[in-house]
């Protein structure tokens, strides 16, 4: 059995690269694992060696102590692997077998699974619908961060890839199909951007980048980027996207100045769509742009967002956050202008992106050179013992989209 | 040129029966008229001699003083009437015609109009997209409780009804086609309701009955409203519904109660749709009953509602609301759980019913008598004059829906 | 281990009930078994003690001699059944579990699962996508008008009643759910029927009763149904369904005369949606009656439906038939008036109904009392010992529906 | 009043450039009136000096005589053009305005054009649903390829373009709103393209050019087009398309060598959606390649798209072709291999495209340089006096689109 080195959060701001078990087929006790799932056996799961295992944005939440989750909790939820062995349930996935891993996991034998909502599956998580690795609060799957994973009811959840040399020649794109570019464009799907649709993405971390080429993908015609930090607006500009830096004022009028008055909807130059990428750690707007304000981007998409248009909410919101501003944001509450809203009659589409509604097609795009994920996200691979670093440099804003590449296997190809 | 006699607002919890001019075919200045429409022709125009005209939950908001009403405005956005003559744009509809006119007037020009989005059309109100008929900051297009009243674009927003006998015949149901009967299905649509869907209805005023009705004609299995009124949560039960009284406490434990423990889903039994038909003036649950809460019922029916399902907000929500309890709602601003709808993956959906969309199909379920929606909201015909005491006993919580009728056509026909 | 005794095809009109081997966990030869499925291991199966099992129109198709279904077939794909054992892959279907089996069998793991499209699977038939029990082409799974039958993948295909005791007694209703009612459902809302509409059914057989009643179910003002026996016409006028003779003439002008002249369409009143449940074995109109016209139908729908309609197919056309009419029929081709449905925008939706998506949803409706698809359809349940009574009381036309009943446990409840 | 040159097809086979009235509001009689749509009064009409109006591949089927067109008949219906003067009814369209006009003429005021059904507007053509300018058995409406032209309920129809000097420096790709761009879209909609598909356009004529076009824009992975015209292939290879000739043997079997083995269903690679571009005028594939076959096409797509799959049919299907092949041609019946689409499960969407639904966005595309509609199909501005050779050259298969330029202002800007 191979030696499994893995990315662990040991405390606010700390995460280290340790040596942890080897996967078998049965749920452990550990860090963050629910009671109620200790002991759960896993017949129908597969095995992964870790090609890639990508940092997001929401694991920094975790990283910055902004949640509960427990010391010694294994992380990452955004995984590509190659399968090495595969439980005596697995019917159709084999080893060798280079795969895609939805970073929900999802049983494939509920209601929701049943209909298509894998992102708040009933069977994973003791605790609630939905479940992710290496996730607190979300049923204690071990995190992929790590050189080895088990994925349960891997004939569901995993996506394999149609040619195992073309997968690792593009396995930096691919890479992004565990969770940022299917997020990307589900709150672009959800906010009902089409061909031809003027839309403003609110953030321009990895899932703002995303949903920007998502957007770019589905045949928007104007794509306009917010956000605080110039690096990242600079790699949207880098693929085409108006930008606006939301520290210099109100996005209202930047999105005006940029829109022009052609299509003035009683005096307004808005846009059809809008997508939150930023979720509940957002800050203000113009001068408040050092102080956390958790409504901020809503409100602003309400403003921002044209009478009959839809707003899609990827950007995460929390049921609690100990670290909140206030005691509302501590129970995740917002303080909303809906009244806006309602009088523009504009829908809100929140919640875990369902990958598996998406991976499939997305993937066809990538492996058919009809977009450029990896390079409009900046994705760099790096080494596993770098995971403390490329924490760090992200926590920092670094412009980039850092990959976990702990068997070389993405850097060999794609040098 | 016949007299024309009409329901003014004369100041809050104050409404009188006036004499007004007889319709022509220009919008002319008067109280509330928005200054650029103020001059404006309409060859588009018929004029109808009104066989009823509702009183709705929402002129209530004017008539308490929680608008900027001004004195002297006509009320009245729920009418049906028989065309008496037409300007000279009018190509389809003809005098004599028996009409149902939707709330929401449209221009059948713009691009929202021809998207069907006829709650924003952009060309007839110079403030914002959407327009209503003797409504606060909608234009300044007279009410329609009245004898006599102007459709403009009327060849686009009236629907004929085919028969003038049998429409006559059915009046009093019909008469919901302009409003409640739409908003109340739009509700249930937005919502997800489905054949077999469980729901659950905040509200049991007439909006909340006709979602109510709405559920029952789209197939749902199981429909349970509240509501603080026991006259209206009797109502809601003459017609199948379940009803728990939100004064008696959490509404979440009470719906589950009734729902029993079949469909657990990770312990909690919960309705796959809900429906706000309550809006910014809601009240606390419980012991807070007689508290104004303007969040209260969509926080509330966060909880009830399943992972995955919708939520569909036709009660109203305003962007100003002078006597609201504190600043926040002063400008439309709610503190929502959004975190918690998030986790559940909520899609919430806003706005004025685009009656067009459904006003067709509803009267031809009224036509074919498949569903009895003038029964199960309550609903009376009383003379003009008694518009006064109409407005007061539907304010004091009235299990009534009062219908308006100048002309005596709706009493001696449903007599 | 308890003997097991089946209805089986012994050719052309010929049925009888034999003793056959009681179910394993594997795919044994036999009559009709696709030799690539030979021998498949189902660990993921459950084994169920059958309630109810229903002869299926599509049935006859095989019993009648116009396939290639070979002797010895043990027949039946309408099941509804008590499970008695799991496979050692079942993790979330109990033994003692009343469960509904779609007609489709589906793995609920390739990318047609994934979709919804659970009728059209891509890994339970070696022929072609799709599969079901007891039919012929259809990979070999042993059919379940049976004591005890088998199903694959048993938590993605079973749906498991919340209450025995209440699934018991409404068994007869329940037993609908495996195949007609969501097929007639499929049907409806392929066809476009929602609140308010005017529908046309071709064809007065269980499916179309059960579309009838689906049409009902959606809200439609006024539901036709068409056939040429008298027997099964007044079952459709006892749910309050118009009806027309096609032998004593042409349906167009019959419909006309339903509908009068309240909704012409530049001169002819027509219908919103129509549905086909007949397909294939389609008769001619007036004069033509006795002669089989497989085009017929589908013919007339696009003359009946009104521009802009649509046409659901749920009735069975098949891609051989040694039995056609002439050489495009033995071949599955038709004669089509396209050119009139193109001029009229028609969509035509064809193919199994995935019964997956519409199962749970009727279930609520029928445990909630809102249909009465048994009674509509005329259900009778009979011992499994009159099988070839039904077969042959069914093929000369009885306005009933069979239900074997193997164990009395319909009769005990229901009589 | 200025003079007015319009095409006029004068027999099979022969059209020439006469002068004609200029137009009023008013529509009066001629060659291929309806008897009730003269003296038709049109006060909500527009008259338009064309800026471009192009040869359309269906004004062929009336060319070569295989439609009852009469003599003296004003082709064209793809318009663009400068309002010059409006009725009295006209309240938002202005001289000056550059505007597209949709090919369907519609109302805006009947169900159909209220539910987006422009395409079957019930108040234009007194024959059937649905209308055209300048096309036989479709009301009368005097034909665009003029230098003036009456466009009625211009509030409705017209899109008017936000710069009339970007509108015209992009005249010949705006020019390509009017039909073949939304058409070649709608196809592609209807069939279910989306991100990441793969496509098989049936037809390299315009309408298949912008078909595929239009897959691109909506992020098609593959697309692969089938003609029997080199010339029409080397332009759809021209930007990105994978072409197969279709008189080289059975289009199956090529499109499965171009898609490999990577997806196999059961064996078939297929693809996801199909769309037919050609229409009743098919001929047969491989050695029947010189042989009418209406029929091939469609049944050919039966074969190529996946189970699951859809197919769009924006090709033309006649209820009536004078010159068709044999006695089921003449009355628009195809031989179709149904059964082949039911085992697939497959959806058929036919008709007119409605234009409206989706001009706008495309316009946005267009301005926005995310498509380049005019150099995929290659069109070509000419004089209004080369239109019989325009004519000529395409009805001999040139891979051009003809924009006929009456005033020069197309040439002018784009040269």
């Amino acid at each position: 059995m191979p030696a499994n080195r893995a990315v662990v959060y040991e405390g606010p701001g700390k995460v280290e690269v340790h040596s942890i078990d080897y996967p078998t087929y049965e749920l452990k006790d550990g860090p963050g694992v629910n009671k109620l799932n200790v002991g759960r056996k896993v017949p129908h799961g597969a095995i992964l060696k870790t090609v890639a295992t990508n940092i997001c944005g929401s694991d920094q939440h975790m990283v910055r102590g902004r949640t509960t989750a427990p010391q010694g909790l294994v992380l990452g939820h955004e995984i590509t692997g190659e399968v090495v062995d595969v439980g005596p349930g697995v019917e159709f996935i084999k080893p060798g077998d280079i795969c895609s891993v939805p970073f929900n996991i999802a049983c494939g034998r509920c209601r929701n699974c049943k209909e298509g909502k894998t992102g708040i599956c009933l069977n994973v998580n003791p605790d609630r619908p939905g479940s992710a690795y290496g996730y607190v609060d979300m049923g204690g799957w071990v995190g992929g961060q790590a050189e080895y994973v088990l994925v349960p009811y891997a004939d569901w959840n995993l996506l394999k890839f149609p040619d195992r040399d073309q997968a690792l020649e593009k396995a930096l794109d691919l890479a992004m199909l565990a969770d940022i570019f299917p997020t990307g464009y589900h709150g672009c799907v959800s906010a009902g951007v089409t061909s031809g649709s003027t839309v403003y993405i609110a953030g321009a971390g990895p899932v703002g980048l995303a949903a920007a080429t998502s957007a770019w993908l589905l045949g928007a015609a104007v794509v306009i980027v917010g956000d605080l930090n110039e690096q990242r607006l600079a790699q949207a500009r880098s693929f085409g996207c108006e930008t606006i830096n939301v520290a210099q004022g109100d996005p209202v009028e930047q999105v005006s100045r940029i829109l022009g008055n052609d299509w003035p909807a009683i005096g307004e130059p808005l846009v059809d769509a809008a997508v939150d990428a930023v979720g509940f750690e957002a800050r203000g707007h113009g001068s408040d742009s050092e102080v956390e304000q958790p409504a901020t981007v809503l409100n602003s998409l309400m403003q921002l967002t044209r009478a009959g248009g839809a707003i899609g909410i990827p950007g995460l919101y929390v049921t609690g956050d100990p670290g909140g501003v206030d005691e509302a944001a501590k129970v995740g509450s917002l303080s909303l202008r809906l009244g806006l809203g309602w009088a523009k009659s504009h829908s809100f589409v929140t919640g875990q992106c369902p990958v598996m509604k998406y991976n499939r097609n997305l993937m066809m795009a990538i492996l058919h050179d009809k977009v450029q994920i990896a390079k409009n996200v900046n994705a760099v691979a790096i080494p596993l013992d770098q995971a403390p670093q490329g924490y760090q440099d992200f926590d920092q804003g670094a412009a980039k989209k850092y990959v976990l590449d702990p068997h070389g296997m993405v850097r060999n190809r794609t040098a």
